[in-house]
């Protein structure tokens, strides 16, 4: 089996790099041995001594996909819409493709999708997600008979890194990101991993894998990590909670419902025992129950692991011409399963509130008013006379509607007063 | 694919069920149609009515391994020896086998094994270790490019809901047992689950798995927790441990490690997190790192959940003469890692020590004088007064060889005098 490479990065030269080393290993474990012939970068100066013999290194991705002998491309470079591209004359060209490109999955995947199903041929991607966790195997294999009804998890090392780091030292968000960035946890512009966004990319990959709907990236809210309060991590802390960033996508009669939005985990759950800038997913289905999966997310040497999997498992397919194995996403192509999109606010959810008051005399009883007014009812309650005067109110309450919500919001704002706002996270529920 | 099923018991009913249930998701993720069309069970009229319209269900697994219209077998039974028989009839006849039953495959795997490969048939055991971790297929495909070094799992949920019972609320061996019991999470004998016998047989097949070496279940030893005291469960509390059944795999340079014996392991690992009955397992990998899987480790439910996805997987390798995928251990069957087998005692590991003393005033010099001596160096030191006159002195150990072990242990013995014999448990390591 002959296979190509777009993109000469870390994740590339690593794959090739570790092919190498592990070469042996990887002949045992193969039905049809794997050679690669064709690298195309940008730089092929970078891919210099770094190649096996007779891989053949240009700058022109056009020439790789439409090169005959080639059997699958991998894609391994960051971009989207010339991928796109590539990755579809790819498979015009009935040639298997691997890729690690969570954005081009989420916002070309239904396209890249159909045009392989139209041709017969594999689109893996175990490296797009959470890379050292076999999720989208598992998924799509291993809890095959499984009606999944949530997906939760910690998708983005960057920003778990970063909460991690605001959380153990009670540094701020601005110190935290520096910190991973020295680290080589972040990049120079962080807002992809931060924002949320990275996270959403993964989470449509999941949600569509879960429930054998399309991949809709549109579908999934996202919400980042920037604007965290270190007093809102302490005060979690001394509640019993970690703030993650969590990513969520449940399937249930209110529809399909995906997020990603920093949240309040029980102290005591594995989700929050994922650290550093490690991922973590808890899958609910009904015949298996919970389970969780926990590694690294990212990294050159982790994702080529990821990759080399794929390749092998195309080698185990039967070669070239081999089509054997389970769908792409899982599902036949046909399979949608019927649905509508839900949104946060239509959903029930525990939420943290906090306030900060100015006069904390009066401040219990116009609060308690508030509450009962709105019937939104407490499960506990924290007062913090904390620092320089001011006094803060922490609650958290039992599920409470968006309707209630709504209602309650503004005048907890006004009883508080111009000038402090209100903050809310949601708080995570049973993973299930 | 025509598929029949060898016994009726909890398993068997329950991926009949689910498999009925769940039919038109099965369906829609499925190349081949599946279709049950015989079972063979001692009691068939347990089987009435809960089996498909046109499944044909006997006391004869004879006649069910023979039938020409069969393309895979599912082995569901308890039994060993007969098993053996039928499923190597089964492949004899050029079927594919399904089985999670972990005593056959530790006890005649290579065997049935070898068969498989002769007829170029699937094995396929999800079920037959930790049933909601797809630790088999993560070992076969997920992990393929990495060398592996060290598997360490909880792979017996009846121990840990024990082991859990007794730390949680402070009760006996003997009291958790029998509330084990009574909840069902242990047998009226438990034997197999607390000796360690039955996570040493799935340690066999994950060390088999893992470092390509033939499933060899002489090369595990295996110590269960019938004998822990609570006294030790507390204190190893209090040095930040809980005492788990742990079931580690290790491949290094000298040779291939595989045992299952109660163990010490750090409170803020996530193998430590791993309460109730459930089941962990952290896994080590040169490109991936660690990655740690936890979910169910038994139940009808959970199990038809795995075998189900062996199910499918067959139907998704291309029917009844599909013979592609990866390999039934993962390894091409001529290969086997040249290895010898190490024991415990030739490895270096940090215990922990328990001494009850009569003359608490003396014993502290005592026992430093025989560290001294055997130059044994301690990390973490305890002594507790405890209740009725009786000091207590806990050691943890660094590293220690077994040289220095078997010299160290009947100093300590001679020195706390007869009677008062000498408690001690290895202490995990990194997972690495």
């Amino acid at each position: 089996m002959k296979a190509a490479i777009l993109g000469f990065g870390n994740v590339a030269s690593a794959t090739i790099k570790h092919f190498m080393l592990n070469a042996e290993l990887i002949r045992s474990k193969v039905r049809t041995p794997i050679e690669f012939v064709r690298v195309a970068t940008r730089t092929p100066a970078r891919a210099h001594g770094q190649v096996p013999e007779g891989c053949h290194v240009s700058d022109d991705g056009w020439a790789l996909v439409n090169d005959p002998q080639v059997d699958v491309v991998l894609e391994l470079t960051g971009d989207v819409e010339l991928s796109r591209q590539l990755v579809l004359r790819a498979l015009a060209n009935r040639k298997h493709v691997v890729t690690a490109n969570k954005a081009l999955l989420a916002r070309h995947g239904e396209e890249i999708l159909r045009k392989a199903e139209e041709v017969e041929r594999s689109v893996l991607f175990e490296g797009a997600v959470a890379v050292s966790i076999p999720i989208i195997k598992t998924l799509r294999e291993s809890a095959a008979a499984n009606r999944i009804s949530s997906i939760t998890g910690i998708l983005n090392g960057t920003s778990n890194y970063v909460l991690w780091q605001m959380s153990e030292h009670a540094v701020d968000f601005a110190t935290a990101i520096a910190d991973a960035q020295r680290k080589g946890y972040a990049e120079a512009d962080p807002t992809l991993d931060v924002s949320g966004e990275d996270a959403a990319h993964k989470l449509a990959l999941l949600a569509s894998l879960s429930f054998g709907v399309p991949i809709n990236f549109g579908a999934v809210e996202f919400k980042g990590i920037e604007a965290i309060d270190q007093r809102d991590i302490q005060f979690a802390q001394r509640l019993g909670y970690r703030i993650k960033l969590i990513a969520q996508a449940r399937m249930d009669s209110a529809g399909l419902f995906a997020s990603v939005r920093p949240t309040l985990v029980p102290m005591n759950s594995m989700l929050a025992q994922v650290g550093e800038a490690m991922n973590g997913i808890a899958l609910q289905g009904d015949l298996q129950g919970t389970a969780f999966l926990y590694g690294s997310g990212a990294g050159g040497r982790q994702t080529a692991s990821a990759v080399l999997a794929d390749l092998i498992e195309l080698a185990n397919r039967g070669g070239p011409d081999g089509t054997g194995g389970a769908f792409n996403m899982g599902f036949r192509c046909g399979h949608v399963a019927a649905h509508k999109v839900c949104y946060s606010h239509e959903r029930v959810t525990a939420f943290y509130i906090r306030l900060r008051w100015d006069d904390p005399s009066a401040m219990l009883a116009k609060v308690g008013q508030v509450f009962a007014d709105t019937d939104v009812s407490v499960n506990v309650l924290l007062q913090d006379a904390g620092q320089g005067g001011q006094t803060h109110l922490i609650a958290i309450t039992h599920e409470t509607t968006s309707l209630q919500l709504r209602d309650m919001l503004p005048k907890l704002q006004k009883a508080a007063g111009s000038g402090h706002s209100v903050v809310i996270y949601p708080v995570l529920g049973e993973v299930g």
